[in-house]
């Protein structure tokens, strides 16, 4: 139908997904998404808009000393203000402070929103975009142009609409690319309208036209088919979010339609081994944001290739297309059915592969390794963000997770409790700090250790006593930081506690890795997660050292 | 475009949507849900399949008791089985025992399903489809024919597929339904070949012809764009499940499906008053089957009408088209303006006004509580997920927070510290538990009150012990209990300590509301979440209650 067109996926996770009501991210969060997005091969990554709040300033000026491997990095920006020099506009000034190749500038198509918005003349609105897009243009930078609001403009006035344009290709934009701002188009006027625009851009005879692009927004619950649409008719950008994270009801789901596109009607996206990491990429997003996955998310939710019992499972095992769209496996999923099943063998191997650690297909290690994993995860670990766990299990199947040191118990005291007599409240403008002392207990070689530590919270007070007990012998946990501390609650199917899952990262200024640690206490889930990073990042450095050391001998 | 056609919406919830994992309905939430779907005004019921499950036979005996007031209830049933007499069918005997008017008869349309699922000739499915049918109609029933796979065995064998409907239509099916079982058919597709199907009909000429239905799946994320299609097409009934509930990614979902057809395209599904009672239905559904609701469903989620940035506000107060595709009271939701730190005076006005509380956009007490706003923010607070702890500081600025408690301090202590002679390691697999102990001090009316309490962690322990001094002047907060729990930590980019943002989550079974705690203490940011969840909820109890009061007196 359309084998092999490529098509640009563009990702606005950082910027419009961040718009999510709930969601918010840390500078941190933002680069590791970035990294996470390059590796997948997503050639257009929007990190944000400069200037409008100074996470996203930081966020560019980090990347310039550590620049991603492939993909573009966009910044966003608004056309110039009304009647003002386009030389004396902070935020344009602060988009080309990024210093990006690329800038996806957006600007105004809809006649209401020029009138009632920025309450300025519909000529001074073309005059915007334009001057803005040259000026971006003279400083030697690509431009995607972001037409908000498109349909509805071109509902209410097309002429205007297309006068927008006109103004943005004029200026030299790159891509013209049509939103649906308020996600309330349905997919046939989607088809009727980006026709039109297509057939316009012909009767321009250009030598080098614009290409166009499609945004939209999940609004009428159609996001992922406005967008199949537009690349049916022609579009070469998709716009959309991870997980389909964006304001009100979301942006277009990456997750669902790069699937759609690539393996439905054969357009290139992604390298195919690259898409078949894509429902790995959605839960490790979900996790740095911090919000429960969508199990029954299409393609990557844990339930989309999950069969209840019966006839169906008999007729999946015997052939999957009887109740399969796909085979899961092209998008990094799995076929979920009682026995167990190869699908997860594999993982476990690309796995090990990856960790370097040499594991037996046919092994009763890696039979037993993948039972431990799945009755693991029954009770609610994760290790789809917590690697560094899931190598310290891998390698003690395998016997090289030498012992460090043994973990006995511990014990956290936090306390705020004022004189009652001094009437001192314990509200949040009561400047009176509150005490944690943790107590633990370890043992190294066969000798005990008990050793005490304050912090600035129950947490950091264990991570302090775990050093000071341990330092004697292992004076490089030194350069080991708490970089990132996640909590999450699980609802027990089974109708017992809750339970509160931990991750944990810690870095070295050069690494950083991930523990889990789980407990219906989340000072013992945090214990475990601590004592987990703590030993692995130990494990690292030492196999590092003796890398080196057999380096320089040979 | 289709002004005033009448669209039949089938309602598969209790049936399909039940297939879903981790949901399960009781005969009295089927009755429930049953009567809730009857009141939205959906024609058809399908309540589910008599003979598969006993508590389906249940439901239907029950029904003939209780009868609903305007809904037809159908039975679920699937073809006779092969080389079998349909009189000795056991499956057709329980159908029929439900008494239902109308009853729907599922049978196989794709050839790879008749050999490899059924392991029957192409021909026998014909003749079980025929004569299965041809048997209920003369019991004088109605019935639907649900053609299950019917696009996948298109695809495969159009002939076939086709003489299968053409055997149902013989038989005496009234309407003809459509499955993509599969979910993975493309908008597209689905037009070419419900086109199709009704050009095939038109040849027949036939007096009475039967109508067409489509019944899709999510699995490309397209459920609710391939029933459009299929509208747009002609056919005159929509199956779908409220919230999209079903096996796998969900069936099509109706809470999106009703408003695109009814708002957008004009069609005649429910009666305005009904649609207009649609959000509160999704929730309720979702109270029964107990599963979160998802805040961002499109129409009818929490958050399909939350604006969140100043501009957007601003625009949105002055004309609600700027950033609205529909006008929410339309399918009974609510614009929300979302506190967040892009909050203008707008928002905080526009929140003034959906707490019912007065503000004076030109008061001293506006400014100030901006400016606290912002400030709280600037610590790493965070209110848009916070309703609650939001209204308490409005309230208090405007001097409505009338004091429950007070509250001086707190105190916990855990413990996990086996005997150290004892070779217990405090490793995963460790079976014994840990303890959690907390005491607080709080007073009411100048009354100091200590008290202490165990739980099955810390936050726990904390709630259970602020319960226990407090239930004696309050009895109700029994009514309260904690739903949710999430942690975040913040990035120090000041170089101070690292804070931890807790927000927590309390329910009454009726409502549910959100407060934060902030600290570089975990536990103290909980506790002061915990306090605040607490006094918001005696604070609202007494409000309604006081509201009622002065109704009655009135």
């Amino acid at each position: 139908m359309s084998q092999n067109t490529q098509l640009w996926i563009y990702d606005t996770t950082l910027r419009d997904g961040a718009q999510r009501e709930g969601l918010s991210l840390s500078v941190e969060d933002k680069l590791n998404i970035a990294r996470r997005l390059d590796d997948l091969g997503i050639p257009f990554i929007e990190g944000g808009w400069p200037g409008a709040n100074p996470k996203d300033g930081q966020f560019f000026s980090q990347l310039q000393q550590h620049p991603l491997r492939q993909a573009e990095v966009v910044a966003f920006c608004s056309t110039r203000r009304p009647h003002m020099p386009v030389t004396e506009d902070v935020t344009l000034a602060a988009a080309l402070a990024a210093r990006t190749n690329w800038l996806t500038l957006f600007g105004k198509s809809w006649d209401l929103h020029v009138t009632e918005g920025l309450k300025t003349e519909l000529n001074e609105n073309l005059s915007m975009i334009y001057d803005s897009i040259a000026y971006l243009r003279r400083q030697g930078r690509r431009v995607i142009y972001d037409a908000e609001h498109w349909f509805d403009g071109y509902v209410s006035n097309p002429t205007y609409a297309v006068q927008t344009l006109e103004a943005a290709l004029r200026a030299g934009a790159e891509w013209l690319v049509l939103c649906d701002t308020n996600g309330g188009m349905l997919p046939h006027q989607i088809t009727e309208i980006v026709r039109t625009v297509g057939q316009w851009l012909a009767t321009l005879n250009l030598k080098n036209p614009p290409q166009l692009g499609i945004h939209t927004h999940n609004d009428g619950d159609l996001a992922v088919a406005n967008s199949l649409t537009a690349a049916l008719e022609g579009v070469t950008m998709v716009q959309g979010t991870i997980n389909g994270y964006g304001e009100r009801c979301g942006n277009a789901n990456l997750c669902s339609l790069i699937p759609n596109l690539q393996l439905k009607l054969g357009y290139n996206c992604l390298p195919a081994e690259k898409l078949a990491t894509l429902a790995e990429t959605s839960r490790y997003v979900s996790e740095i944001v911090n919000l429960a996955p969508n199990e029954h998310a299409p393609y990557v939710g844990l339930s989309a290739f999950a069969h209840k019992g019966g006839i169906h499972v008999s007729a999946v095992e015997r052939n999957p297309k009887t109740y399969e769209h796909i085979e899961p496996t092209a998008v990094g999923n799995l076929r979920r059915i009682v026995i167990s099943d190869q699908a997860g063998l594999s993982n476990v191997m690309a796995k090990a592969r990856s960790f370097g650690l040499k594991l037996d297909r046919t092994s009763p290690t890696s039979r037993q390794l993948l039972h431990r994993l799945k009755s693991l995860e029954d009770e609610g670990y994760q290790f789809e963000a917590a690697e560094a766990s899931f190598e310290l299990l891998m390698r003690e199947a395998l016997g090289q997770r030498p012992k460090m040191f043994d973990v006995y118990g511990f014990q956290v005291h936090c306390e705020r409790m004022p004189y009652a007599g001094s009437g001192v409240n314990c509200s949040p403008e009561d400047p009176a700090g509150s005490s944690s002392l943790a107590t633990v207990k370890v043992s190294v070689d066969g000798k005990i250790l008990l050793h005490a530590a304050e912090g600035n919270g129950p947490v950091e007070a264990l991570d302090h006593a775990l050093r000071k007990a341990l330092e004697r012998f292992y004076p490089e946990l030194e350069r080991f930081y708490l970089t990132d501390y996640k909590v999450r609650i699980l609802d027990s199917a089974s109708g017992t506690a809750a339970k509160t899952r931990v991750l944990v990262e810690f870095g070295d200024g050069e690494h950083r890795w991930t523990t889990v640690g789980l407990s219906p206490n989340i000072l013992e889930a945090s214990y475990k997660a601590v004592v987990e990073g703590l030993e692995y990042g130990l494990l690292k450095l030492r196999s590092e050292v003796k890398a080196k050391l057999v380096a320089c001998q040979s």
